[in-house]
C-alpha cells in the first residue's frame, strides 16, 4: 500500500509562507492508488479509515509524510560509499541525527549554506516508525514497529563535517532533510535499488542487500538506546558516488518499487 | 523571574505511568514566588498570564520546563575538563545533539543502560528557546530569544560515546537529559556557579566565565545553521570533574541563583 501526506494544491497557493511544521499540521494522510489520493483519517500509521474525500495526484502537493520527534542516520553503511570517505567499514552501526528543523517536502528547495562550500547529496532508503518500541527482545518481529518505508536525501555540508568531527552541524542545515514523498508499507527486498539523479544523470547506485548493517539490525541497534516513537525516522546510509550539488541543481533520490524524491538546490538566502 | 511547569501531586499519584511526553502534555506552567506556584496560561515563554489557580511548592511534582522539537550541546567547553578528556580545546564550538525521547523530569531515575559498563554525570547550564530564531544578525541581541536558563545534566555512556566517536548513542539514551525544575528569565553573570553533587560531595564546580565559548557565542553558532524553535533546549558544556554514577546514586546540579536538579539512579531494568 502507497500511503503519503498531502495539501490540496488550492490550499497550498493560498498558504505560500508556512513553516514546514505548519505544512505538516495543515494536510491530510491519503493511500495513493490509480492517480488518486484517497484521505485517510488521522497519521499515516493509525487506523487508516477512508474519509470519502479524494484528489487527483495532479491537484495535490505532497508534504513530509510524519513529522518526527527524532531523525536517526547510519554512518557508512555501505562498504563503497565506506572506501569513498577513506573510511573502513564500521565494526558496528554508527549513529548520528538531523533535527526536525532540516525537514523539507519533496519539491521544496535545498537551501546552500552560506558558511559551507562543499554541500553534497546522499540518497538513502528511509523508513517511519508506527508504534512505540523500546529494546525489543531478539524473538520480537520488528515489522509490525514500521509504518512504511520511503526516500531521504541526507544532504550534507561536506566540509564542515569534516571540520567539526561530530556530524551534527554538517548534516543539521535548514533544508538538509528532504524526504517522502511516498511511504510504502511492503518491506523492501534484497534487490530494491537506491539511486540519486543530478539534473537526469544518475551518479549513486546501491542496492538494499549492499547495506552493511540490515534494516532489522540498525532497528534493534537504535532501539537499544531510545524508545521509538511513532512518526519517528530512520534512514539506512547512503551507498558510494555522493557528490556536490550546486545552485540550479534538480537532485532525485528514486528507491525502486517506492517512489522517486526530487528537490531543486538554490544559493544562500541573505 | 523563577519559571517552572508542574503537576499537582494528587494528579501524579493517579497517573504513575505517564511518559515524559505525557507528563509534560497534562502539566502546567508557572512562576514560583514565595513557596508557591501561580498558574500562568500556555507555555512558559507565551504572555505569561495568571490564571489565578496555585498550589505550595509542596503540593506539585516539578516536570521538564519546556518539550524541546531538539536539544543542542556542546562538546568540550570548558578549558579544564577538555584537558581531562586528554582534548585540545576546540578552536570553533563542536556541537552534537540529544533526543527528545531522553528527556526525563527533576527527581526521575536516570536509568543505567544494560549494555554500557561506564554512565557519567555531566551537570551544565542550559537554556530554552522562547522566540523563534534564524540566521541573527550580528547586531541583533539575542537574549530576547532566550525565555530562560536552567540545570541540565548531560548523562553520558562514556564507554559507548568513545567506542562510537559520533556521541549521538553514548549520550542519547532513554533517561539521559534530566533538566529543570527553575527556568530564571534573568542572564546569569560570568560568576554564576555550575556544580555537580553524588551524593551530597561535590564533584564539579565551575563558573560561567570558564566556557571557551560564551552562551552567545554558541547561540548565534547554532542558529546560523538550524532555525531554533520555542521550547527547544541549548547546553553549554561541562566543567573539569566528570565521573562515573552507580545504581543507587543520587545526583545533583546546582547552578548559582537558579536552582537545583536531583535524580536518583537505577540498574537496568530486566
Amino acid at each position: 500500500m502507497k500511503l503519503c501526506r498531502i495539501q490540496p494544491l488550492d490550499f497550498a497557493a493560498k498558504h505560500p509562507s508556512q513553516t514546514p511544521a505548519e505544512v505538516y499540521a495543515s494536510s491530510h494522510a491519503g493511500i495513493i492508488e490509480g492517480g488518486v489520493v484517497r484521505e485517510i483519517s488521522g497519521e499515516i500509521w493509525g487506523e487508516r479509515k477512508p474519509t470519502g474525500q479524494q484528489w487527483p495526484v495532479t491537484a495535490v502537493r505532497f508534504v513530509p509524510p510524519s513529522w518526527p520527534s527524532k531523525i536517526i542516520c547510519m554512518a557508512k553503511n555501505y562498504m563503497d560509499h565506506a572506501a569513498e570517505m577513506n573510511s573502513e567499514t564500521p565494526k558496528q552501526p554508527i549513529i548520528f541525527s538531523k533535527p526536525p528543523s532540516s525537514i523539507i517536502a519533496p519539491e521544496d528547495q535545498i537551501v546552500l549554506p552560506r558558511i559551507s562550500k562543499r554541500v553534497d547529496f546522499e540518497g538513502e532508503l528511509a523508513f517511519i516508525i508506527g508504534r512505540r518500541c523500546s529494546h525489543p527482545r531478539p524473538t520480537d518481529d520488528i515489522r509490525p514497529y514500521i509504518a512504511g518505508y520511503t526516500c531521504l536525501n541526507d544532504v550534507t555540508a561536506r566540509d564542515l563535517q569534516r571540520l567539526d568531527g561530530q556530524y551534527t552541524r554538517g548534516k543539521g542545515f535548514d533544508t538538509f532533510c528532504p524526504f517522502g514523498p511516498v511511504v510504502e508499507t511492503e518491506h523492501p527486498s534484497g534487490d530494491t535499488t537506491i539511486e540519486t539523479f543530478v539534473n537526469g544523470a544518475r551518479k549513486q547506485s546501491g542496492r538494499v542487500s549492499d547495506m552493511v548493517f540490515s534494516i532489522e539490525v540498525v532497528f534493534r541497534w537504535i532501539a537499544e538506546a531510545m524508545t521509538l516513537e511513532p512518526g519517528d525516522l530512520i534512514t539506512t546510509g547512503t551507498p558510494a558516488g555522493v557528490g556536490p550539488l550546486v545552485a540550479g541543481d534538480v537532485v532525485e533520490v528514486r528507491v525502486g518499487g517506492i517512489g522517486s524524491l526530487r528537490n531543486t538546490v538554490v544559493a544562500p538566502k541573505d
